[in-house]
């Protein structure tokens, strides 16, 4: 039986170029959007509403009981937000049943250009266990869909994509130069994934806003071992 | 004094995310539009004359005085023309003095929507050691802009962009991620080029029709080591 097909899209601004339709989609935002989507529903979130805009962030956490709104621009918590864009700010005590209402810079963005997708996940290195193991049993295409940093290019997120391939590539046919270079790059920097990763411009953008530890965190693999699907507009485990 | 940026596009769909208008452009077209160019005009050809489609190669073919038309689509021969697209087929005693009006499937049209770049020049690793030192002389910024395929991300042509980082790195400030990444493949490829792109999108497409050793022909270093400059419409020797 032929196996069915895995690429990889480095930036939204290439997203035109595949189709959809049959495939399952893994929004890919390292730092930090899909790791912290991973840790608050691994500490018990009910789901999480991942939103475009800042005023339908605040408006839909008015109208959903027992909800938080949270987000980032260009790295900071966005003003009128109560929470940022940390997988460390969400631990179970505060998050345990509550619905998170998120909008980030680059990860819900594409998570909703990717609307006609067959299925859509999350991805971070989190979680890299449970993606790569749902990826196997569906047997379906796949598409590994960086958020990458308004447009352009970024490692970490390559990175993730190359992980994937490195752990469950001979279950998939592939011809795609980006899924071949990210390969590359994760087997050059799996020995020590955060001191490769801070030779990256998203690190050295976070540091200044001293979240070195964020994204050391998000470098961590499998501790919020957790499959995540986008289902009805919400994000929760599955 | 501060240096001059340079950064990495890996294809035309994100080409809109730079601001061309004080930058040197380096095309890259590895496989095989700028391989041509460097090839053809050490070789005496007295210019090239890039066009975007193929009956506009005719007919510019049949207004000036002995010259060539020459071009692919999809790799082969674009039907009507008299050549392709292969360094190897413009040797001295064929091209010298000669006009040749080329159409490819990506690279003349990359160069084409870069107008209004500052300065446009091919880049190749046959002319690799020109490009550099021609890029470090005139300390401005720059834009290493990868043909790629159709839009898609290719390992050829951001190998090139991290062979110009390798070699003239120091001379830049740089802050970009697809630099980074292009010069850690090109230092994992730099010892065997031609043995790490045989697992590549691009290589696999040309080898259905026997171009090998034209692909091994553009992994030579230098072997057409000169600056080409894209003026008033056509590319010439600088």
């Amino acid at each position: 039986m032929a196996l069915p097909i895995i690429e990889t899209c480095f930036s939204p601004s290439m997203l035109q170029l595949y189709d959809l339709r049959d495939r399952i989609v893994v929004i890919i935002d390292v730092f930090r959007a899909t790791s912290t989507i991973s840790a608050a529903l691994h500490h018990g979130a009910k789901e999480i509403i991942p939103v475009d805009d800042v005023d339908k962030c605040i408006e839909l956490g008015k109208q959903i009981g027992n909800s938080i709104t949270a987000g980032e621009r260009n790295g900071a918590v966005a003003p009128g937000l109560q929470h940022g864009n940390s997988p460390l700010e969400y631990p179970r005590e505060f998050v345990e049943g509550k619905s998170l209402v998120l909008t980030t810079t680059n990860g819900t963005r594409l998570l909703h250009m990717c609307h006609n997708a067959d299925e859509i996940i999350t991805g971070s290195f989190l979680n890299l266990g449970a993606v790569c193991e749902y990826l196997v049993q569906q047997k379906k295409p796949v598409l590994l869909a960086c958020a990458s940093w308004k447009d352009r290019y970024n490692l970490e997120d390559s990175l993730f994509a190359g992980a994937v391939y490195d752990a469950i590539g001979e279950h998939f046919e592939m011809n795609c130069d980006s899924t071949r270079a990210a390969t590359h790059l994760y087997r050059l920097a799996k020995l020590d994934l955060y001191s490769f990763i801070q030779d990256s411009s998203h690190f050295l953008r976070l540091s200044a806003f001293n979240l070195q530890y964020d994204m050391e965190y998000c470098c961590q693999l499998n501790q919020h071992n957790v499959l995540i699907k986008y289902e009805d507009g919400r994000l929760v485990i599955k």
